[in-house]
């Protein structure tokens, strides 16, 4: 693995560097932003978050929603009311991450249009179109 | 697929929560993160970038900026000099998202400590660690 040579930052060496790059694969997933997203108004289930989060599947929520409980940015608890149910909400460092994450989530509503404008000019352009 | 039932934002109908789970499928990855904040100080050749992006490979590089390109992100330029090389420079749209992103990255470098502290607390209560 190389260091960060072409980084003019002072700050963070590559030890950082690589670090960031973990933290990001969690927290800068697309899931985990949804998920993030979907807690801002206070404790949800997991059923509401699986109603709340379009495509998302039972697998996918579950470690979504455990790799995020590692890394403190919620809390499970276990209700022992009948139908026991579990719920999820944000910690206070969960909290500063949906504030993080709120810019991006806001700039990639309000882009749709002209990204879809872009992806048609592109692929008309070759003639070999990237999945997404 | 479900629509958002569980969301009480009024606006953003259910192809909207698709479509915005598509583009953060592109923007809302590592990578792509990475690659758009190694852009910030102006046009950067590829072997900068893959030198810049501790870890990333050969193919995963030229994947995430050909996806970026298709965006509109950024723009690819091919300089016919000796020996010829390829820059990418972010667009107008690009910068915008660069903007989106910087409090997401920030808050990464910022609490790279606490998530530590918070998997090791985690892996000691539980047996299966989760696979970072």
């Amino acid at each position: 693995m190389d260091v960060a040579h072409g980084d003019p930052r002072p700050a963070a060496g590559p030890s950082d560097a690589c670090r960031t790059r973990v933290v990001l694969g969690i927290v800068g997933d697309k899931w985990s932003l949804l998920v993030v997203r979907n807690l801002r108004n206070g404790p949800r289930r997991f059923t509401e978050l699986k109603k709340a989060i379009d495509g998302i599947s039972q697998r996918m929520l579950t470690v979504t929603l455990r790799s995020l409980e590692r890394d403190g940015i919620l809390t499970r608890t276990v209700h022992n009311v009948m139908p026991p149910h579990v719920s999820y909400e944000l910690t206070e460092m969960g909290i500063t991450l949906r504030e993080a994450t709120a810019p991006l989530l806001e700039w990639s509503i309000a882009h749709l249009a002209r990204i879809d404008d872009a992806r048609a000019t592109y692929d008309a352009r070759t003639d070999t179109p990237v999945a997404s």
